[in-house]
């Protein structure tokens, strides 16, 4: 491991207030993006613009070439000139003193063999000089809590507001839109990083730097290939350590996948079963669609992890109890037997033609007769750690239905320690959503996805208790 | 197979303008919620309530007994009586020459051994007699061509609009959910039909009644068990001959799954791997989730078979390439090479760094360089028989971006026999939705749903073709 990439410089590399930009024009598209995104972020620190051709771009101070920038105040260079000349501009910062380059240009690894050898002797020079360098081909970062965006992309959608989520992407546009579906479900980002073709500095450095971050608690990736599998373990085991979980997404299951990540940012993709099975051996959660690593970090950030692997299923609908049962079993979710006393008190309180089980069918008219007392009775039942039960969206004020069912699990959320997850099979509104957040209850929409994210947690769990124990 | 279920005489059955309520009060929820759904339906036939202790229920004229209802008038009773008087009450019914029976009420071998003996020895007598009789509990249908709704539930969303799609649920409030989802997709509703325990009228009946249907063009079911695997068979292969896609969810293919169905809707669930086996047999589409079969039903309503089985895609983000061709393979998909022809055109036309694949990764700026060029290229390419291509959902007026990607493949839609499937992986709002109605194309939101649905045409297609050759 490369000291100079250690969590402490990448702190530094990722909190910049003073920021040089090589290649700036008034008409760089990229450039705009970034000042875009820093004036959305609440960025207080100052951009610099580099071009010998203008005294002001955008209202900013120019200058005409990186030696008459001022001395020891600059803490990030962008680098967004055309790659030919990258070479030049990276030498003429070292001589200035400025050793983290932000490399936004394109034209390297992934345009083929000449532009790979370009890379190599790029990725010499920063090694020798002590360069952190992030890219080249990659859109920058942004760290919400710091209110700093360096980031040359503009299809992020949504406001980014600081929470717990961290997400790193190889692919730019790719992780835009991830970053757009955790901001979609409400959650709060961290960090978001793209790493490109990570001459230097690489995804691994990056999900180092974040298990070591106080502002995150999930981290998440779009990978394409991870390029030191000895360091990952390092850092996989730390995560465990500190229970942060790490959700990849990492494409290359088919031929036709690898071959794609290799022409995008030069990946060598590597054997998928091989990674396969080491994600499993370190417990890296690998997730199939950039839906399901939303979902997953969703379920991640709002449920604590259940103490052991039984859960129990409340719906009124004898259908769903069949379709849940079958999805938990795709995900390998167990759902035990009922405890003896909980037997007895379901049959108390339901109809008499209901028939006690797990997935529990409280029928079409259970819920009448206490559902309250139904819902506590599967929490306080020894086989189950994590509850999911049917929640209702009210159709708006004055609905009837909707608050029996909801204040059913409610006033437990307080008194269990167990992941008590509603679960909805209805249509969300407006008015429904607004509901829910002054209820402060979060729920899942899409059973499928649910399912699958809630398998991901009691998993998750279950290996971190093996490694305990 | 019974004469007295045929296409003909279940015609008759979902079309009935006179219909008596036996079990009709005032404060009866299911009557309520029948009325309420007639009326939304636009329903502009009678209803006839029956209750020997009311002269008028909601403002409609009530009859003391069944016997004196008008004679020869009555084509359809609605029977919500407890359990218990089920059997004297459809006696009363064929005494007054009324064959038709929608039986609401629950009670019977859902809930156990004697249940079913009153369910059996009710079926004797319907058979006996020739009454058709759809239920016991089920929650009734809704026709929406024929403005006839006799249905009990009310937590379907959206009003029913006509159309192409068919609804079989074995499940009341399951089969409303899916109804809602397919309306959510904007799509319209042929028949939806709720069959309950099935003493007499099965899902297999309606199925076969629904091949024959002239507004149906795809029919969907959730369906708990097939008690006749014989017809299913004939159905089945009439149903490929007319080309009419059979969507099917049916659960129990875990133990779990199997058990709830039994105890739903006393249901013998069966061997699941056997009946997989025979749906991929006979051409039935199976699907796993609510969600996935409002996709396919969406999918098979919009784009017509392709005469192939080789996919191209299209999209300017080499991640999404990469995800996109492992979800290919996961649901078997073909991508095949591109032809050289296709090869030589996009190498005229795309940045000399992009390296022309299936999928196409066009990059970031490739759309610039005539984006519908591009497209068309694919849609001419001899190896491929449908296309999937990105498209963007508009921000609001004046977007610069998504004209420039969505007209790429607006004008080919018109010339080429080839489905060409927008797939967007931007977040839809409001003023995108409209703007796609307003331009006549629909689109795939969610990758992983809309290419195991596309799956579904392809393999579907392809059955027709084995069966043809």
């Amino acid at each position: 491991m490369m000291e100079s990439y250690s969590p402490n410089r990448l702190k530094k590399f990722f909190s910049p207030r003073h920021i040089a930009v090589l290649g700036a024009t008034a008409n760089n598209q990229w450039f705009g993006n970034i000042l875009a995104n820093a004036f959305e972020t609440g960025f207080d620190g100052r951009f610099y613009p580099v071009n010998p051709r203008a005294d002001e771009i955008h209202g900013l101070t120019t200058y005409k070439s990186i030696s008459e920038l001022p001395d020891d105040t600059v803490d990030l260079a962008i680098v967004i000139v055309k790659s030919s000349i990258v070479m030049d501009t990276v030498g003429e910062l070292v001589e200035k003193g400025i050793k983290n380059v932000l490399l936004v240009s394109s034209g390297f690894a992934e345009t083929g063999k000449e532009g790979k050898g370009q890379q190599d002797t790029l990725r010499q020079y920063c090694k020798d000089k002590g360069v952190v360098l992030m890219g080249p081909n990659c859109l920058g970062f942004m760290n919400a809590p710091e209110k700093v965006s360096v980031f040359s992309g503009r299809a992020v959608e949504g406001t980014l507001i600081p929470g717990g989520v961290a997400v790193i992407g190889q692919s730019g546009a790719t992780s835009e839109v991830i970053t757009t579906k955790i901001l979609k479900k409400s959650l709060g980002i961290s960090l978001y990083i793209t790493t490109g073709n990570e001459a230097i500095v690489t995804a691994e450095d990056c999900l180092e730097y974040l298990v070591h971050d106080e502002n995150t608690s999930v981290i998440t990736g779009f990978i394409e290939e991870f390029r030191n599998i000895e360091k990952m373990k390092l850092v996989a085991r730390e995560a465990a350590r500190r229970k942060i979980p790490i959700i990849i997404l990492k494409i290359g299951s088919s031929d036709k996948g690898k071959k794609a990540a290799v022409s995008h940012t030069g990946a060598l993709a590597g054997n998928d079963a091989v990674l396969d099975g080491f994600f499993k051996q370190v417990g890296i959660i690998r997730v199939e669609t950039i839906e399901e690593l939303a979902e997953t970090a969703a379920v991640f950030s709002r449920w604590r992890l259940p103490e052991g692997k039984g859960l129990g299923i409340c719906t009124f609908s004898g259908g769903m109890c069949g379709l849940y049962a079958d999805l938990c079993e795709k995900y390998g979710i167990e759902l035990p037997q009922l405890d003896e006393k909980t037997l007895a008190t379901l049959k108390a309180l339901l109809p008499d033609f209901a028939q006690p089980d797990n997935p529990l069918d409280v029928t079409g008219s259970g819920f009448l007769h206490g559902m309250n007392e139904i819902v506590r009775a599967l929490v306080e039942d020894e086989h189950l750690d994590a509850i999911v039960t049917v929640c209702i969206p009210p159709q708006g004020e004055g609905d009837f239905f909707s608050p029996i069912i909801n204040e059913s699990f409610l006033p437990l959320l307080t008194t269990t320690t167990k992941p008590i997850v509603p679960i909805t099979f209805r249509e969300m509104n407006d008015y429904a959503r607004d509901d829910f957040k002054d209820k402060g209850f979060y729920y899942i929409e899409n059973p499928d996805l649910g399912l699958k994210a809630l398998a991901h947690l009691i998993n998750y769990a279950e290996y971190l208790r093996r490694l305990d124990g």
